[in-house]
């Protein structure tokens, strides 16, 4: 037992902290976060509480007082208006001049003798005296000096309350929050392989296209030199043939590795003038920071220790048995060499924001430790707060639900393979209405170089156009591998494969951007409805809508004023005509059902009188299979 | 950075585990605690993990290992069979043997070369062979230094896993349980105040027709000397007439305080008789904890340090403003000698611990810190780990909770004042199916010396019926304040209040336990129902069913085995007849239903015959407004 009894007050279930405190929730730079908690004491004294919070690089706290919402649930919220980590907690205490003053309200109500009281009153109000200074200090004393019923009032309670003692206040643990730019909650990713274009000169001329398309983030493969032992040829035949260009994922050769760039791309200034034209038009070059080495990598010479040997004296190569992937050697991310090797990865992506770069789209986080991510984001986001790390992990849901939590910015999901309406609401209602929304940002591909969907391979056009709209409307964040997605390329390379067939990760292509069947005026029209309506620009309004049709999926966004309102309803369907009731929750999105109401497809352009709760919606698959209606 | 990467096992998700692991759980001697958790690292290293457990007493601990139910989630379970606290944790770490094996299983099926892998395995072995000793030892040895394809198979494996190296395990925090007696979770209390009998020795004779009734838990209200300034007359009267006894609660007078008798039931001799005689009779006496003096306490001469003194230079008595109880002086917690206080208070439940008491009902807890009652209540189960104390904290839920969580062994509830179909159903899932079992076990009481409610003043003779039966088979603890329920007093002091009129807390009574229209035995049927079916003596299977009409409530419990199964069905019509059809969940509850099955009403010996998983029935209020039912 110390000194003193501890602290009388009890602080439980705030709200967001995840995982009892040990993670950082995020939010983007503007953003709010609502603190909820559970603060009472035993006995009947007032209790009081407080949300604090500051900045990390800050050292004196704000304070905001907490509105009770009943049953000892309180709540305050504060905005974050700067990049990094802000620091919150909730402090609670008794309020004893409080607890008296609602007594003492009583007591003259009943019409009882306060003489008593009034000198306990004088007695708090001395001590609160004494914790002030200057004018309230004295006007405290001099009423403690004679309290007169006359002079008890609100006002005197809240002058009191300021000062009430708060040596025995209680304190919750500190949690934190990330703050990141508004991009990594709102992003529109194109992905390109550069030497499809020719060099990084040849990507500065498809700029201009790029922007106008409606995207802020093109994203390149690897850019570094490739290696030869083991290169795989087209269709990721085993021997590559004369002239195949490799995976660009093989990283490294004589030329250089992680920080060199390949020589039939350009130079390092090429790149820097690429990255610096690129922002003028809006657009953020991401880079994939695929940590795994050729055979030819310098560091297999320079650093041996940083991998794997194996009994016979080669180095161990990336398998998944019976499968050898003999180009790639993986990191030996617990070799006893760890620090060094640990701190020369860091220094990759240092040397790459030199360049500019400020988003990195990360290639298998999973299979690095946990602890190394941590630390890495950590440490650099601390220096460069803007910093967007997109975690490209593939797995079961508690890793790359660890992965987010410990601090990337963006997560790629399962979205590719969640295709029915059943499958879709379940997911994408895990994803924004749970603990998840705190920590995970879902970032939406319908397809990347690596997955060629079966719903795009047998769907054709009007699945490209469906998922597009599911892909823009569900997430904030989304992103094409775009040149096969403009041409609808579906070929897989072989049947019930993901695989594309002639894929471009082993090959050079010559794209025909200009072919007449090309989704570009479609993918164009959406991502400017994309930039127009604020609604599709976060995640957490998502909320899916009845449509007595399988086949149909509804669901809105709104902002948080309910001045913009977007409902989107998506045909599944890619042969048939769908038609269904669906019902709007009118209420929750400030419709008034008195009157008919206009919602306008942004999509068409076309103008619907609605009315009520249930209207009629009718979807052909080989016009336009998706509405995005907005209220008007 | 430190020496060594961090472990890379990550354990998340560990359930049950109460606020962070920062109160224990609760469990009674026999029972079992399933542990379930998240436990995965990155990239595709074969996890093993264990539940460890052991008795805060014994050093070494216990392991099972858990088993994998997919997608990274484990269980494993423990059986508690000692009274005290076990502590239980689980580790976590990666098995590289395993790893290889499961890789090289892969690589023989595909028909590769493996000359290396089977070096890679030998090494593994001789690393194991180093951490394991004697014959296992010499195998592992001897298996390293020429290891052939024959010699790996699933016995080698797992000889392997035994001597896996834990050095970078990963051990979630240590978490907790409280191991109570049986009568923690299975308790049938009669409230009676002893001076209604006359004295302790009278009280003696009445032990067999409580035993009889199927109480084992006699609970007394204070026994001690009562205060005679501003005692309470009859009917909480401000003064007391010549001969008014006074209220038992008003603790404490010339002859002695909290450790002493009052005069008038008898010696400490007679007292420490009558809890042996009960308990050969099968019952424990509990005894009130009421923390709080009467002005004439021996505490407020001897310890005026422990009061809060006013202005005026008197204690400060007990007041709800503008109510004042000045027949109650409250210690105040937080003086300056609060240890003192503290020892003090605590010392009194040692004193009657020693006279062999083992059950206290506590008074107001709500009232007093937190802390006091979690040291206090943590101090005395490590000496007496079969104490049991029922917290009467009839105040908001998030603090009867937390009452509950830093100790008490049972808990008041709000079934007093939950009556309708909706109001039971919400409560009791609330109490039964969330995380609330871990730590909160109900004790229902359907009335007390204070609590009336409305609905058996205005019910009768019916809503006394159907009020014992919910409170009976609802809680596996429930208690009664016995005579006046007996009897269906139900004359309020007031229209609208709850207080009994002529209540006994300030007269004595003289109770006719023999009038013919006593409900004594269908109290005594339904408590031997709670005894011969084990299905009603825990809590956690209770499930709510359907049944088409509003007026009636209908429910069930079963043992793990399902080979006992209870259906309770109740009217809540006091007046008119109901009747409907309820539907049963025949597969959870393990019922064929291919076949008619009896069901056995417990309460009249009526024998139906049902069939599918719809039934019908129809209760008279006028004769029994209830059915337990048991599948025979």
């Amino acid at each position: 037992m110390s000194d003193r009894p501890t602290p009388r007050v009890v602080i439980q279930g705030v709200q967001p902290e995840i995982d009892c405190g040990r993670f950082p929730i995020k939010r983007t730079i503007g953003e709010t976060v609502d603190v909820e908690a559970d603060v009472f004491a035993d006995g009947y004294d007032v209790v009081a509480c407080v949300l604090r919070y500051r900045h990390e690089d800050d050292e004196t706290w704000s304070e905001i007082a907490m509105e009770p919402l009943g049953n000892d649930h309180w709540r305050a919220r504060f905005a974050v208006g700067k990049l990094g980590q802000y620091i919150y907690t909730i402090a609670g205490w008794l309020d004893p001049f409080q607890t008296w003053y609602q007594d003492f309200l009583k007591r003259i109500s009943a019409g009882q003798d306060v003489t008593v009281d009034l000198l306990i009153g004088a007695g708090l109000l001395q001590a609160a005296a004494q914790r002030a200074a200057g004018a309230d200090a004295a006007k405290l004393k001099r009423l403690a000096s004679g309290l007169k019923p006359a002079d008890v009032d609100d006002r005197l309670s809240a002058l009191a309350s300021i000062y009430a003692d708060r040596t025995d206040a209680t304190f919750h643990k500190e949690l934190r929050v990330t703050v990141d730019p508004i991009r990594a909650r709102f992003s529109t990713w194109y992905e390109m392989f550069p030497r499809s274009c020719g060099t990084f000169k040849h990507c500065r001329r498809v700029l201009p296209e790029i922007a106008e398309l409606g995207f802020d983030v093109l994203y390149f493969p690897p850019i570094h030199p490739i290696g030869h032992s083991h290169r795989k040829g087209k269709n990721n035949a085993r021997k590559a043939g004369p002239g195949d260009p490799g995976s660009p994922w093989a990283i490294g050769s004589e030329e250089g590795g992680h920080k060199a760039i390949h020589a039939e791309l350009g130079t390092l200034e090429d790149f820097r003038n690429l990255v610096a034209e690129a922002k003028r038009k809006g657009i953020e070059i991401a880079l994939d920071l695929a940590y795994q080495c050729s055979p030819d990598h310098p560091y297999v010479n320079e650093h041996p220790e940083w991998f794997r040997w194996r009994p016979d004296g080669t180095v161990q190569y990336a398998e998944n048995p019976p499968k050898k992937y003999e180009d790639i050697y993986p990191f030996e991310f617990e070799t006893q060499h760890w620090r060094s090797l640990w701190e020369e990865l860091k220094s990759i992506v240092e040397f790459w924001i030199e360049q500019g770069v400020r988003i990195f789209r990360v290639d298998n986080p999973h299979t690095k430790p946990f602890d190394f991510w941590e630390w890495l984001i950590r440490d650099l986001k601390k220096r460069y707060p803007d910093l967007i790390l997109l975690s490209e992990a593939f797995t079961r849901p508690n890793i790359m639900y660890r992965l987010a939590k410990l601090g990337f910015t963006q997560s790629y999901t399962y979205f590719t393979w969640r295709n029915t309406k059943n499958e879709l609401t379940e997911y994408f209602t895990e994803l924004t209405q749970t603990e998840v929304r705190e920590f995970f940002r879902p970032n939406l591909w319908p397809n990347t170089p690596d997955i060629l969907h079966e719903s795009l391979q047998k769907g054709g056009r009007p699945a490209f156009m469906a998922r597009l709209v599911l892909a823009a409307t569900l997430g904030a964040n989304y992103g094409l591998y775009g040149p096969a997605y403009e041409l609808c390329e579906n070929v897989p390379s072989e049947p019930g494969g993901e695989e594309y067939l002639n894929s471009e990760k082993y090959e050079i292509k010559r794209w025909n951007f200009h072919d007449t069947s090309s989704l570009r005026g479609f993918i164009k029209r959406v991502n400017a409805i994309r930039k127009e309506n604020p609604a599709l620009q976060s995640d957490e309004s998502l909320r899916f809508h009845p449509i007595d049709n399988d086949q149909i999926i509804c669901y809105s966004k709104h902002t948080s004023d309910k001045r913009n309102v977007v409902v989107t309803v998506v045909s599944l369907d890619t042969v048939w005509k769908q038609s269904g009731f669906l019902e709007l929750p009118v209420d929750e999105l400030g419709i008034d059902v008195r009157h008919p109401y206009p919602m306008v497809d942004l999509l068409s352009g076309a103008r619907y009188m609605w009315q009520g709760s249930k209207n009629y919606v009718e979807l052909r698959p080989g016009e336009t299979p998706a509405h995005i209606l907005k209220r008007e």
